[in-house]
């Protein structure tokens, strides 16, 4: 069960960076192939320099799945081009979920080769927020990321817990899991829902372009 | 011949690549290094992400030749910077041919070692086109390629039909070879010449930044 | 004595570039995750392309030392922001020297696997400036070594010269190291002091988007 839980959120975490991807990019006015191109980017990237760093074969050089898979959300995206506007919710949570997820992927991959917990949660952080980094770039926007949303910070407090709790917690894997992914998505909806940021550093125009 | 021809033409790929990134680069005004520096990663900007995604060497680690060749073509462009004018036809036929065999390169490479040919296609368009991601990247416009012309789509296209007549043909190789090229030179030229666009989504306005 | 200056030097390096990384991100007006990330990449950028290019293991990803040092300096940069107005001059003596010594560490990687010395010096070259260069795309403007300082240039003659005296002057490999790094802190420091520049070239509104 443990493993078809994990696959189920994959499958939905890769579709959904897809998704955000190909509607970021039908927003730029890209044509089909760009588009597709925006939503592979912004599905693999954050593993794609995971594994990079690691020096594993990068997954979706073998991985025909992944794939098919953002082929096929980016040519519904591009027909059902109005769903934007009416599963936005859904979107959302999709997307909040996948975050949740590829973060603890790419934490555990680094516990699998023996790395330091803190450098682990560097590549669950990387793992999660690479993909939305590369596909703002591409679009020549300021990293979103860094702008509006509570987004790396969830990652960052989400793997951080995780990592405590598989230490200490005593609870099931599976169960430590499923509550670290939960707590992502929770918030990330709490802080968007309530408007939450935290506090910014603002320009006193003592600097000049340092 | 068939060894030279591929040398050949990887030789004027790297010359028109390096070319079109020192122009690029004088155009948004940088100084010579940083001249030379946007003529490197052009040129050989693609064929690195293959190979890191590859995890094979990286070509022009231990290639003098193609650090020379951009070397020079980029004092050159500098010297004689009133060409772009006068050849600009000429550098738009090389910079073609330059796409087409790196795309085709980055596709055997991929074959050689046994990956989905899909993958490989992905792979070749990468090669083809990343330089050029990378550059615009750099002098901080939107990458040319998701905007005014027929570039990723020349690559996919040519790539998908070198794969299948590879396949079903019964062509030699070099031929499947020459025909792919010259069909992705062929596909641009007339995408130019005639304003082919592919249709774009235009946004009308619902949505938010996502 | 070697390595204890190698070290004494790498840690201030890291320490100037995180600094670095921390107050550009502050301006830009980030949170404080944003500018951990920025700092972060700022400060192991370089060296984290170099060491995927030459496929060695990622340096940071087994030291914690590099990770907590740059942890500190944000957490101080942040908390002391008025720093910046007071420490400029210190600030710039130490990204100097950082510079310096990054691109020595990156040739003399290079000349570790038996590279040829021009790609030697292009790895050193990419070790002292991709940190600067990636920070300045995630925060979204044209990365300043294109822009205003005699930076890559710096990099660049600092980085012949130490080729050349290890191979011809005779002086001790420390010497030699620490005179090409006093070389470069110098070049920028007669180059932003006396504000030299490379002749750029200009614009004559000949060439459209190439």
């Amino acid at each position: 069960m443990h493993q078809q839980f994990n696959f189920l959120i994959e499958v939905l975490g890769t579709i959904s960076f897809a998704m955000s991807g190909s509607f970021a990019a039908m927003q730029k006015r890209l044509d089909p192939f760009g588009v597709l191109i925006i939503a592979f980017v912004t599905s693999v990237g954050g593993g794609t320099v995971r594994d990079l760093l690691l020096d594993v074969p990068v997954f979706w050089m073998t991985d025909m799945l992944t794939c098919s898979l953002i082929f096929f959300t980016c040519l519904f995206s591009m027909i059902f081009k109005s769903i934007e506007r009416n599963f936005k919710v859904t979107l959302f949570i999709f997307d909040s979920f996948g975050l949740g997820l590829f973060t603890i992927i790419g934490i555990q991959k680094g516990l699998s080769v023996g790395l330091h917990p803190l450098i682990c949660l560097t590549l669950g952080t990387i793992t999660g927020c690479f993909g939305g980094i590369i596909r703002d770039i591409l679009l020549n926007r300021i990293p979103l990321i860094f702008r509006k949303e509570i987004y790396a910070t969830a990652c960052i407090i989400g793997g951080g817990i995780f990592l405590l709790m598989t230490k200490y917690s005593g609870w099931s894997y599976t169960l430590v899991q499923i509550s670290t992914i939960l707590l992502i998505v929770v918030i990330r909806t709490l802080a968007v829902k309530y408007h939450w940021q935290i506090p910014k550093f603002y320009d006193d125009g003592s600097h000049g372009e340092a």
